[in-house]
């Protein structure tokens, strides 16, 4: 069933209209990420593939636009404290950057275990890294803390307006430089990069359509849409690190209504759409990243009578952090 | 010294005319590759960098251009027999899709021990795979036999007008992208790509730099500059599979009067300037596309005088067909 356009409504924690002055705020900092085709993928996937490569985005990943809207909408005086957030990595990568670009502390508290190139890129843009458990109560925990000692302004990864905002930029950019597409999709995870997404594409274009990636060890969001309400699991276990996280209360809501389906995929499916990405694309995709690709080739999508009309589709590329001995393993 | 810029005089076998008729009749069948940029490159090599990803061109390197501008420039006769090459993988690769788009049959005659995915490009894009030795000799005999048997066209990788005049556009391209730019630095091997560059790119900025990188394993072109004349080598080691040829009689006086240095670097420096680009830029880049960064990031470089004056660094990567072992395993 097609989901409801009602992306111009105000019932959002987003709209087109915060989407646009997002863009007005970020675009000097942010990247222009291209989209890349190859002729091989569209033939293996029998339709015409445009992938947005946001692995290109500064800090690489598409979480540098949300997190450069954020830093960038504080008043002076909310700025002077610095800014936390927890996060598995391209979020801290990308408020790290965006502080630094404004001048101001960010402290980040990242889970045990997170991607070494991650913690890495943290670390080069000038992020105070605090150590957490890899459980999402932990990390909470450890962020209200560090929130109380500085005084700081919480950033949560999804779950904020301005977050969502950010995101949405990518869609504007993408039905520019790509206009004839007529199906996005967007790796789920929080919600904030789909639900940006999902308002400003169909305030633009009604018609599109809007389809969830998300791998079979973290499926709390086909779950969800299932269940009608935000369904949350008591472990993941995907190799995809930056697809672990839940839906948030205002992330959900956009999920309900503007995402017409959500393809589940097995690890392996993204393991080898990774190394499709690697080696017919040329581009470095973490597994996250590769869901996209993983899902117009599953036989879920082929068998699922929407695909029939999905013949300019659009993939999200959401972020290249890809330890290279990580993909090496994966792949053999 | 500054090479002497008469680009537009009718001396080489190409010239900015005969780019602008490539660019004519090719556009509607390449890529026009995407110009990356890093804040991290630029930090670590003290100047501007401009990446022209012709990983992204189809067939995954920049020899589609010249392949396609040579094989559409065939009259309708001259076609019907279709053409020869000999070459490493992906002149073979380029020039197989070239005839396949024309409906026309290509005879390729590949080293044995060519990359595999070189050579999987060329079957994928409907070759007549025909293998010869690794030697120079080999390659160039075998193809005359094919020649002999087939009637069909010999187009050479590299010393050929219209290989260069279409290898050419890449620099019209790039300076429309990026016309800040004051340096090209572009991989040197037979000298296909940097003679077509840098008559383009001399015709329309004289005042622009064009330097070749070149790997001490099949330092020629470095030799031949020196020496003012071709000079060739008894063998050559290096992991850039791409740049083992020597210069032609049609690419020498290019590269003698149009290119103003030579940059050689060790395998290692290219073998680190390919984890870069993977790590930080996120794109796969085989060794003899990656010898460009690992020349703009070198001793030698950071100590030349010239280098002061290169504050907009154009680096054509020129491919990105590299089987994943041979990068783990050159990584490790």
């Amino acid at each position: 069933m097609k989901a409801k356009a009602q992306a111009s409504s105000n019932k959002y924690a987003a709209d087109i209209f915060s989407i646009g002055e997002a863009e007005e705020r970020i675009s000097s900092y942010i990247h222009k990420t291209p989209v890349l085709s190859s002729e091989t993928l569209n033939s293996i996937s029998g339709r015409k593939l445009y992938f947005k490569c946001e692995c290109f985005q500064k800090g690489g990943a598409f979480k540098f636009r949300g997190a450069c809207n954020a830093v960038f909408s504080l008043d002076e005086d909310q700025a002077a404290k610095g800014v936390v957030t927890h996060s598995s990595g391209n979020h801290a990568a990308a408020l790290s950057l965006a502080a630094k670009l404004r001048g101001i502390p960010a402290h980040i508290v990242i889970p045990k275990g997170a991607p070494k190139c991650k913690v890495e890129n943290v670390i080069r843009y000038g992020g105070k890294v605090i150590w957490s458990e890899p459980t999402l109560q932990s990390r909470e925990e450890v962020a209200a803390k560090v929130l109380q000692e500085t005084g700081a302004v919480l950033i949560h990864p999804y779950n904020d307006g301005r977050i969502m905002s950010g995101q949405g930029t990518l869609a504007l950019e993408l039905l520019e430089q790509a206009p004839q597409i007529d199906t996005i999709i967007v790796p789920i995870s929080g919600g904030g990069l789909i639900s940006g997404v999902a308002i400003a594409a169909k305030s633009i274009n009604p018609g599109i359509r809007i389809l969830a990636a998300e791998p079979k060890g973290a499926d709390d969001s086909a779950r969800s849409k299932e269940a009608g309400r935000i369904v949350t699991l008591s472990e993941t276990k995907t190799i995809a690190d930056g697809l672990r996280a839940f839906l948030g209360d205002l992330t959900w809501p956009v999920v309900r209504d503007l995402v017409d389906d959500i393809i589940v995929v097995e690890d392996k499916e993204i393991v080898e759409a990774m190394r499709l990405c690697y080696e017919v694309l040329k581009v470095a995709v973490e597994p996250s990243g590769a869901v996209g690709l993983a899902a117009v080739l599953s036989n879920y999508f082929k068998n699922n009578p929407i695909s029939k009309d999905c013949n300019n589709v659009a993939i999200v590329i959401s972020g290249g952090n890809v330890d290279l001995d990580v993909l090496w393993k994966s792949l053999n």
